[in-house]
């Protein structure tokens, strides 16, 4: 058995970094990953057990999962070899030229190194301090659709995990258009429903429970930021796709409801197959075989991403649905699962 | 003052009947209306307040929602001149004839007599024991979406109230269609979210509490009921129309996200005149002014259906969002506005 | 027709303030409300339906609830003569002294005048700034339960309306006390559970909607500051009650589960008449009969308490089950009641 | 490593037997469960992941989880040692005496054979076909409360799990009593809020969504069946313990607020003391120091039952908080527990 390997988020106070420090704390192949925040004051003598009591411990004096106030310095005396960044995007983007110089591997849960196009400043409104190593290192980050980019993952140094929208749509498409089967003049829609943890642990008017509760809203449309690495993945132009995200009143848990139509009439089987090919030996990527479809119940607190689809009698309107829990999946989740395929290790480790 | 008239309603127990019970007992042009239902036992004695405790009085011993076995006689020795059902869509088929045969004007809130086309064998499955009638009376029935059939209504002696998805998505499109805006060739894509209470009363696996919390799930993909009749109504093809309801863990209300593309770009401004014209003077649609848009509290517990969009930079695709109360302007309410309308009231009596 | 009544509500963007606001405008006996705010800025050209989009008309130009920042000469120059607080308790504390010394009958909805004894300071924990007239008017103010202070309604100039938990727990508890009939030596239990919109529109961490769904928490144990208006209501010292508030994942409705032990065995006959006695020609009490209790859903959107009971087979043990809507009977509706009451109306007024 | 137990489990296909199927088919030291169902056609040829899509593996052919009809010849033929019954009390009632004459050993999920006293026709309603025998193996069966009753435990032959609101209950009070802190004579509340899980997978108008969600209601006051066995552990009578349970509109947890009087004033570090003495050791109880409580949140999806504590100033008024997972340590989770100590491994085994 080879020694454990050092690990350390920073950001676990937030919903996605909580999940990966629980995700973390439990995989066989690593130390205790070292929890970090950016705050100093909140780090000093907390227990991340304070924040999220349901990691307690049953006697409960012992500071199981101590938080740390983060520093390079802190990183390279535990030896750390990733990084994960649960932070806000500005704070990845401004980080990571020298976490990889100093040799750490990264992956970054924020939207900071997913475009390819150097449109992040349009995008994400703010500019890099250092234009040309931020594009050389632009050119260098591995997009951690896991199942999608398998064997560029194994040699990464810096992963961008995907977001979570993204990552319900582009399983559910990639394999259709890798076939060459859509009829891109016709257009893509993608109705995505989320549940509210993907709004991030501040409180907000948005947020509030009752603004939230008995109600459903669409928000972003043909603005929202997740669009830009749907376009890249599937190489797609914007035109050939509307994105219309909506808040549920569940707290996680997202399910995108996708309209394609099809270049020639076509059966159940040969879409089956095609998706089949495509995920084979996959062990996240879940088929359903019509009538059936997926349900949010069924993968929320999963790695899974469950993807079904039912075709009109014409052959030629295709339904999708593509299910995740976008705190694992569409974030923490892929990103361990992104980590076992850097250090080759099997994708479900930490993940069953 | 003119003397009030007088109306029943059969099935008054199920989520929609009662709503229709409660809008009409408070209603200042009529009567008390007679509260029936089929089932003989359950109304020997009981009141509409010992089912649905919310309308009991304060002083709590007298009956003033008794509930009735519904008779012919009954309505003739009560005088009652509109009849409202709120029942199963066989029910409806099997006792209209008599009730129109009796002279009495009728609001069928099932989908017995929506359809134009003699299609209701095989999407309802059953059959009529008097075909030719019933197909006179298929061609005598109005469609009652309010807004549209304005001036049929005051004529109707048979009303066929629409459906809840009808009555949102058909709304919508209708001023685009009528325009001539919309490029069909593209198709048309309705993405509709409802509560619980759309399912109705009866205890089933897909009502039960864990099944529907925490959860999204599509349904009845290319197979819903409801298809037939926005089809009919907006006169498209099946092929350009694709319709997929979900059910959402929220008691009720309803929001229809629908995609469509124009047959040349187009400017907001040009949009709004053509909803604003088309619904000049309707008291309960409500056109929201982009950015904003519709969410499904704004209208819930009242008869409005409110109708917003977003257009795409390309001037070509527009995302309508329509949110409406199920109950409300989606069966009970619209019920009311009908007749207001078919007894020349203003249309917003009894639903301010 | 007498001419209608001016009013005014300070407060109006918050929930209690505007759910006070739609009643107003509404209620046959008044002239529409005067929707004020204390912040300059958010009035400036703000109409109340930008904020809450529900209210909005249908052909929707016109400002049709416009909001105003709060002035003494605008409530002058309109001639108001009742004056609505929903502003926090220190602001009800300094504004009230002026509003009574320039003649306005004044409802308060905060907290700030509902103890007689001259504790604020620590419960709340601010100072006044004229302690002699804070006194004086602290004796003349009227605590508004409806019920049980009606005929002193009449008369008042300050009516301090009470708290939503103590309005729930107070009508429970004090036909049984007046009576006699509770062996106080045992202790009270009340066991209160409250949606989520008695903790007002700021989005804090406790209504952040992924901590309050798929949750219950009971907080502030033996330190509400409403257990001080129960106590002086309903006479008690203080470990005579236990007063228990939880927080629920829905946005609106209370229901009190209240424990008392009575002197002598009893049976349920005797207590039904207890309440009715107590209770008749009361329109907002409902008394339940056994085994009927209310549940949250009854009484929800209305300005009901429903009150009911189970005795144990002992005939001592006692289990009250009290329901409101913490918005409407809880804080907005029932200070309109109080405001019929104090201007000589039937009680019932705008409120049906 | 010795060779793996063999279990079954009937009555799978409920909320209790899927959260035990799922347990035993991931502990360490179990073969495969036998997962049976009564109902013949149900089984013939179905897995459990068509009934619950959560469980199916992501390449979806094999049965993975195959339904069994229920034989004792099946059990005998696989070499059960343990029988997990989560079937109706008749079931169970009937079942176990020739379980345990074929040498099983059993946990049964109902409450056929948690009552000492001789009273289970009169709470249950039904009868022994063989009262002796029945007396006989109720003198025998152990009260399934790990924690309470650890040495007993391992040598049953017969484990009558506990109810879920007992479990809940039982562990806040327990030391207390023990200890003799109680003042009894003022008798204890027990206030239970429990999810809709509790109420069992079979569709009724209890559990329709539209009746639960947006409600909250007490029920079956001063009569649960859970109420007997409350009172046998903690040896009480009927009138010392008031036990109201309530309907949460989530769908599992269960909080229980608990109010007790005591004999002497007290401090809270003497009461800490008091839980930490007698769950010393307990890897599933967590104490809870003031000022912090459990909350649903905390426990929900994990075995843990936690206790906090809120004292009055008078030192002698005191309220419990006890939280739990109706289906984890409320039934199937402690059914593991149990198991874990019947045959000697750690009690968190399957658990962690």
């Amino acid at each position: 058995m080879p020694s454990p390997t050092a690990t350390a988020v920073v950001g676990v106070t937030g919903y996605a970094g909580f999940e990966l420090a629980r995700l973390l704390a439990r995989h066989p192949r690593l130390a205790p990953p070292l929890l970090m925040t950016r705050e100093a004051a909140e780090a000093a003598s907390a227990d991340l057990a304070e924040i999220y009591p349901q990691i307690a411990p049953a006697n409960g004096n012992g500071r199981l999962h101590p938080l740390e106030s983060f520093s390079w310095e802190r990183l390279k005396s535990a030896g750390v070899e990733l990084l994960f960044l649960s932070t806000p995007h500005e704070v990845s983007r401004a980080w990571i030229p020298q976490a990889l110089s100093l040799g750490l591997r990264v992956v970054d849960l924020s939207a900071a190194w997913r475009l390819r196009q150097p449109q992040h400043q349009q995008v994400y409104g703010f500019e890099d301090s250092d234009p040309p190593t931020a594009a050389r290192l632009t050119g260098q980050a591995v997009y951690g659709l896991s199942e999608l980019n398998r064997s560029r993952l194994a040699q990464a140094q810096l992963v961008a995990n995907p977001g979570c929208y993204p990552t319900s749509i582009i399983l559910a498409l990639a394999p259709l258009l890798q076939a060459g089967l859509v009829d891109l003049d016709k257009g893509i829609v993608c109705d995505s429903k989320s549940g509210v943890s993907g709004a991030g642990k501040q409180p907000t008017a948005k947020t509030h429970f009752v603004e939230v509760a008995e109600n459903l809203s669409a928000y972003s449309v043909f603005a929202h930021r997740h669009t830009g690495e749907i376009l890249e993945q599937l190489e797609l132009a914007p035109e050939q796709l509307t994105f219309v995200p909506h808040l549920l009143p569940i707290p996680r848990g997202i399910l995108s409801t996708i309209y394609v139509q099809l270049r020639e009439p076509t059966v159940e089987e040969a879409l089956l197959s095609c998706f089949h090919d495509c995920y084979r030996g996959c062990a996240f990527v879940r088929i359903f075989t019509p009538p059936r479809l997926p349900q949010i119940q069924y993968s929320v607190r999963t790695n899974y991403c469950d993807l079904g689809f039912t075709l009109a009698p014409d052959g030629k309107r295709l339904v999708l649905v593509s299910c995740l829990d976008n705190l694992m999946k569409g974030a923490a989740g892929q990103a361990v699962q992104n980590m076992n395929l850097m250090f080759g290790w099997d994708e479900q480790e930490g993940l069953a």
